[in-house]
């Protein structure tokens, strides 16, 4: 049978938009999707009826099993971008290789962090959270006895203020999407909601913010508006599954879904009930830059819509024209996603893209497009819209009120903050991938 | 405002079954749910204004931060329980411990492995997968070729056809549920339906099963129905985000959701389409255990419905009486857990639990209960349903079909396969807790 021709000519592929969109009901798996990879020839090679090769692996036993599983050595580079290895006295940001992974969840090996005074090693036994301020009754928490009160456990991302901060460049920063985006993940969060603590301590009327102190030796403090505090906040204990990791606020820390990632407290041992916000530094400074009409940003919380393409993205190189799945995460700290559009030519036209189901609320979402390279350059970009209604702002828009800079290496990476505007892979003729403005 | 009495009297709290079991609405984190944590007093104490004390973590730099996080050192204990630590030649076993963790996912560093033959080495850039057999045009894979085909992300458990074996015991076995259910575990798995590849290698209409073949030097095989193929299974690539773990199939492997683990086969090398069943070690020997009535298993592939409470449970003691909240896991082969009903009585009045939504189909669903404990003995168990109607079996009526061994430690620990009764835990006026069963 080897050698026969493709039953599905190309022809008969639902294009859906330039540059070789296809319709993304080809990812259903059904004969429309086989038409996309038999007849563009992702390329499966034909064999002969009995081909299968011992590997050095397949003729001698293998290792032993360890208590706790860890990559294959094959996978040694999937690990997190460190901007401070040595630990020198200064802040260190592991970012998340968003360009090598699949699906929704960021392992917990993988989860961003950043630390101001290095990974606190707290003892649990010994660690105490306590509510006071203005509360009808101060409370004081041990782990244990928190972790007898109604949980949840919900799917978030939490993203750095300064995630994407590159992009405020004026040229295009070459770099993977780690290096553009890697600070933010999503994971499964299970914790106690903070409004049902709350409640048992009794909320003075007055109070209007809430201030949360970590115990790491920075006691990085913030203020957040009582509301949030009573939304949906919760104090995380489990990350996908398993206790917090230690760079992510190991035993407890405040999670505020979809609000700025500096915010969600880590280490977290104080919640104080007051009618005003601190005006620490990180609300009075760090993350109120200066805009380009002189004004600054005050309280500027929430992560709003984003998008990117992690496959094919920059560090790729496409071998061949043919059959490609265009991949990628959205997500937005205002709710579900609810729509992500990807174009191929440059903005020119766009399709929708399929979404991986279930759509969770201000969670990482998985978007998925069929696509058939004819190996010509194309400028590939995706644009998210939440189930609000806000739409990724396209980067002259963008631009327009939140400025840019002009350095090509600035020696303030994070000139501003929130970068929620577009991001272009430009792929040409050899399949080399470019970061690219569009 | 220290020392005021609570607000709402325990006699307020609306209970629904025996021995405490409250509304489940008292998870939503209303008024009711304090009323069951301040009524029955967790014990959050109350302090004075300003009474947070530094650890010594807050009083000095913490630890450099690393390219892959880890837990702390305090969760030492959190691993998975070996059954064949140094290696002989023979099955090693790693056990998730379920009672120590929360929320639905398995954590890839927790994730339950069985290997034969130890954990290959495989270089994924020489792996190779065939499809053959009775196809119309045999294919042949590489790692990149498969991953340019339209994946899925989708959350299923994997369960070892063992697991719970200990339950066959005719005296309950004092053991964690790591010892005793520590073979399931559930991920959010990422890769390419096995549908969409046999549509391209064309199948021939005499096809009934597949047989699929492992690289790993056991080379293990098991034969499965084409339906069940070209229904939901996957070629796996990607675990909760990530690569696949080495001992779980590294670079690929079969996924069977809801299916008996060993037929997942892992190192997937080889799918060959055939007729008739291959009879392997594993499908005529191994998984085909004698009943009592003389007859054998043949072909019992579905992991049934199944649940556990997972806190409280074998290895915690119930410190004080007061408010907890029960919670364990559910899940079924057949599809979405519909219900889950516990009981604090062994069985004598039942009540609902609340399922943590989005319940996934074939997937770990975590169930949640409140609880008041008045001090006296109980005995807590949880019953489910799945949405084809399907119940666990009670004991009694399983143990009349199904049997159990005299031996209190058997020298077969899985003198029967695909246990899924009830599980029931005993607490004393102490506190204590010991699996009975009920």
């Amino acid at each position: 049978m080897q050698g026969k021709k493709p039953r599905t000519a190309s022809s008969e592929l639902e294009f859906v938009a330039g540059n070789g969109l296809l319709n993304r009901r080809a990812l259903l798996g059904s004969s429309i999707a086989l038409a996309g990879a038999a007849a563009t020839g992702i390329g499966a090679t034909s064999v002969a009826a009995e081909p299968v090769k011992d590997g050095p692996w397949s003729l001698a036993p293998g290792a032993v099993t360890p208590e706790l599983q860890a990559p294959s050595r094959f996978e040694k580079d999937v690990v997190r971008a460190l901007s401070n290895p040595t630990g020198v006295p200064r802040t260190q940001h592991a970012r998340t290789p968003h360009q090598m992974l699949n699906g929704t969840i960021t392992p917990n090996s993988l989860h961003f962090t950043i630390l101001h005074t290095g990974i606190p090693d707290i003892d649990p036994a010994q660690h105490r959270l306590v509510i006071h301020g203005l509360v009808r009754q101060p409370l004081e928490f041990t782990l244990d006895k928190l972790a007898r009160y109604p949980m949840v456990t919900r799917n978030h991302f939490v993203e750095c203020g300064g995630n994407s901060g590159p992009l405020f460049n004026k040229e295009p920063v070459q770099g993977t999407l780690q290096q553009l985006h890697g600070l933010c993940s999503s994971a499964e969060w299970t914790g106690v909601l903070l409004s049902t603590l709350l409640e048992e301590a009794g909320v003075d009327p007055q109070a209007k913010w809430i201030i949360t102190e970590g115990a790491d030796s920075s006691a990085l403090t913030r203020s957040t508006p009582l509301k949030k505090a009573l939304d949906d906040a919760m104090i995380a204990l489990y990350q996908n599954g398993e206790r917090l990791m230690p760079g992510n606020g190991y035993p407890m820390r405040l999670l505020l879904p979809g609000w700025e990632g500096n915010m969600n407290t880590k280490f977290l041992r104080r919640i104080k009930l007051v009618d005003q916000p601190a005006m620490t530094y990180y609300e009075a400074r760090n993350y109120s830059p200066l805009l380009p009409d002189g004004k600054a940003y005050k309280f500027y919380f929430i992560n709003e819509v984003k998008s990117f393409i992690s496959f094919p993205s920059f560090g790729y190189r496409l071998e061949e024209a043919g059959y490609y799945e265009i991949s990628g995460i959205a997500f937005s700290g205002t709710g579900r996603i609810a729509k992500v559009m990807v174009s191929a030519d440059g903005g020119k036209s766009w399709a929708e893209a399929a979404l991986q189901a279930p759509v969770h609320p201000k969670a990482f979402t998985r978007f998925r497009m069929p696509w058939r390279w004819n190996g010509q350059p194309v400028v590939l970009q995706s644009r998210a819209w939440d189930e609000a209604g806000n739409a990724q702002p396209l980067r002259a828009d963008f631009v327009a009120v939140r400025g840019e800079t002009k350095e090509s290496v600035p020696r303030n990476p994070f000139p501003n903050n929130h970068y929620n505007s577009l991001t272009s892979w430009g792929i040409d003729g050899k399949g080399e991938i470019k970061h690219v403005y569009a």
